[in-house]
C-alpha cells in the first residue's frame, strides 16, 4: 500500500459520513463515525467531509460534528473537510480545528432559499464574512474555503441554470474571498457533455487552479461517465460516498453520490493512483453496511468483486 | 419525434429480448416478445437482437427466436440481429430473414469451451463457413456478419487477455470473412482506459470501419463511462438491454447489460441524435417489468424520471 505522503494522480474525498448521513433517518451514533473515519482513512481515502455545521435541530444526524472533526485531526495527513451554511458555522469549523470548509451556493435561487433559507446575495455576503475570518487566522491555521456551486448542471425546481448566471455565482464567489470553487449536480442532472463544457466556462471565469473538484451523484446512472469527463477537462478531486449513501434531503428524488468504491476502482483500473487499497475500502463498506442496517447502499463493485487476477494497476504502473 | 429514417449519430441496439431473457428464468411467451419487438421499435430503436440459435435444450427461453425473427421483420427500418453459435444456427437465422447475425468468439479459451464448447481455431472455422454460405445468397440476402469478441476485457475465469491475442483473434474473424468485429465485456472487466486503448488495437489491425460496436455489462458500475470512452473513439453502435436485463448464465457474476434508457438520456442529454423517443421508451420499460413480474430489472433513469424541462435536446440542436 501506498504512504499516506505519496502523490496522487485522483484524490477522492468521502462525503459519505456528511453528504450520506444527512439523507437517512439513522443516527450513526459518535463512537462509529470515528471508527469509519478512522477506518476509511487507512484504506487510503486523503479527504474526508466528516460532517457539517448546522444547527442540531435541522440535522441532528450531524450534531456531533465537532467531536468527529477534533478525532478525525488526530489521523496524520487526512485533510479533515466540513460543509458550512453560515459564517457561525465556519466559527465552529474553525475552533473545532476543520482543515477545508465548503459553504454551499446553489446556482438555483429557489432550491438556494429552500436548502439554506437565503438569497444568492445573502450567501454571497456570507462568503465574504467567512472569508474575512479566514484571514484574520495565523496562515498555518486558515482552512481552505471553497464554495460549493450546488445544482450547477439543474435543479428539481427551477430546471436549467443559465450559464451566465453559474460564471457570475462562481465569480462573485472567488471575489467574496473564495480560495476555489466547486461545482455539485445536487440534482443528478449532469451529462457527460455539459460537464465539460461547465467546468471550462467557470474555469474561463475562475482560472484553471480555482476549479479542481465536482460533486456528482448518480441519479441517473451517468455518475461515473460525468466523473470521467470531468477527469479528461483537468479535474483532480472528485467527490464520493461509500455504497453510494445519500443525497439532498431538500431535492425531491435526488439521491445518491456516486460510489466511492465503485469510483476508485475504476480510476485504479484505468492506471490512476487514489493512494487508496481497494480490497480495505471493500472492508470498510461492508462494515458500512452493518453499522447502518436497513439503510440502502449502492454501488456494483462491492456485490461483483474484483476482477479476477486484478491488482492495484496505477502501482503496478 | 424523429422518422425511422433520419441519421442518427449512435445506434442503440436493443439486446434485452436475446441477452436478458437467456439469462432470466422466466420464459416469456411469444406474444409478449413480439409486444416487447414492437413497442421499441416504436419508440425508435432502430436494431434489436431479437434471439439467439441456439439448441432449445440449451435455451428454452429462446425456441421461438424464428417465429421472434419473422414478426420483427415487418416492422419498416428495424435491423433485425440475432446471435448464432455456429453454422446451423446462422443456416435458421438466414431462413428466418435476420439482417444482422453474430457469431461470438471468446477471447479466452476456457469461456470458449464452457460457453460454445468449441476451440478458437473451430470457432474460426464456423465463421469462415458461415462467411462462405453468406457469400452463396443474392448481394441483397445478405445478412450483416459480425464476430463478437466474447470476453475482450476480460474473463471470470483466465482474467486478463494478452492484447496480442485479441488482435489476433480479430484478425482471424476477418479473414474467415466477417463484415466486422465487435468486442464484448462479457465479464464487465472494462475500464474506460482500457476501452480506449482496445478499440485503437483492433481497429489498428482491422481498419476503423470493421469494430464500430461495444456490447457493455455494468457488472462494477462502469458501464456508461465505458461507452462513453467508446464514443470517444470512434464508436457508433452500443448494445443495451432494457431495463438492464441480462447477463451471460456462463460467466458466473457477469451480470447487467447496460441499460437502455440510461443511455439514451445520457446520449439525449449530449445532444446525440439516437432516434429514441426516451418518454415512449421509459413506458417500454415499464411494460417490460409487467411482463417480468419477479425479475430483477436495474437502471436509474426509469426511477428517477427525466429531469426538469427535460426535451430531447439532440433534436433541439
Amino acid at each position: 500500500m501506498s504512504s499516506r505522503t505519496d502523490p496522487v494522480d485522483v484524490l477522492i474525498s468521502e462525503v459519505g459520513p456528511r453528504d450520506g448521513l444527512q439523507s437517512i433517518d439513522t443516527i450513526l451514533p459518535l463512537a462509529l463515525k470515528k471508527a469509519w473515519v478512522t477506518a476509511e482513512a487507512a484504506a487510503g481515502v486523503r479527504e474526508i467531509e466528516v460532517g457539517s455545521f448546522v444547527p442540531a435541530a435541522l440535522l441532528p444526524q450531524l450534531a456531533d460534528t465537532a467531536e468527529v472533526v477534533r478525532h478525525a485531526k488526530t489521523i496524520p495527513g487526512l485533510t479533515v473537510a466540513v460543509l458550512v451554511p453560515n459564517l457561525r458555522g465556519a466559527e465552529a469549523a474553525i475552533a473545532a480545528g476543520a482543515d477545508k470548509i465548503s459553504l454551499p451556493l446553489s446556482a438555483s435561487e429557489t432550491h438556494s432559499l429552500r436548502n439554506l433559507r437565503r438569497t444568492h446575495a445573502q450567501v454571497i455576503a456570507e462568503a465574504a464574512a467567512i472569508a474575512a475570518l479566514i484571514r484574520t487566522l495565523p496562515r498555518a491555521r486558515r482552512p481552505h474555503f471553497e464554495g460549493a456551486l450546488s445544482t450547477a448542471f439543474g435543479c428539481t425546481i427551477e430546471g436549467a441554470i443559465p450559464d451566465a448566471r453559474l460564471a457570475s455565482l462562481a465569480e462573485a464567489l472567488m471575489t467574496a474571498g473564495c480560495d476555489e470553487v466547486g461545482l455539485s449536480d445536487t440534482s443528478g442532472y449532469a451529462d457527460p457533455r455539459q460537464v465539460k463544457h461547465l467546468v471550462r466556462l467557470v474555469r474561463g471565469v475562475v482560472g484553471d487552479t480555482a476549479l479542481t473538484g465536482l460533486h456528482l451523484h448518480n441519479t441517473r446512472g451517468l455518475g461515473l461517465a460525468n466523473a470521467l469527463a470531468g477527469l479528461e477537462v483537468g479535474i483532480t478531486t472528485l467527490d464520493a460516498s461509500l455504497g453510494g449513501l445519500g443525497g439532498c434531503p431538500f431535492a425531491p428524488g435526488a439521491s445518491g453520490n456516486i460510489v466511492t468504491e465503485d469510483l476508485a476502482f475504476m480510476l485504479d483500473a484505468m492506471g490512476l493512483k487514489t493512494g487508496i487499497d481497494l480490497p480495505r475500502l471493500l472492508d470498510v463498506r461492508r462494515k458500512l453496511g452493518e453499522w447502518l442496517p436497513g439503510e440502502a447502499v449502492f454501488g456494483f463493485t462491492a456485490e461483483a468483486g474484483l476482477p479476477v487476477g486484478f491488482g492495484p494497476r496505477s502501482q503496478a504502473a
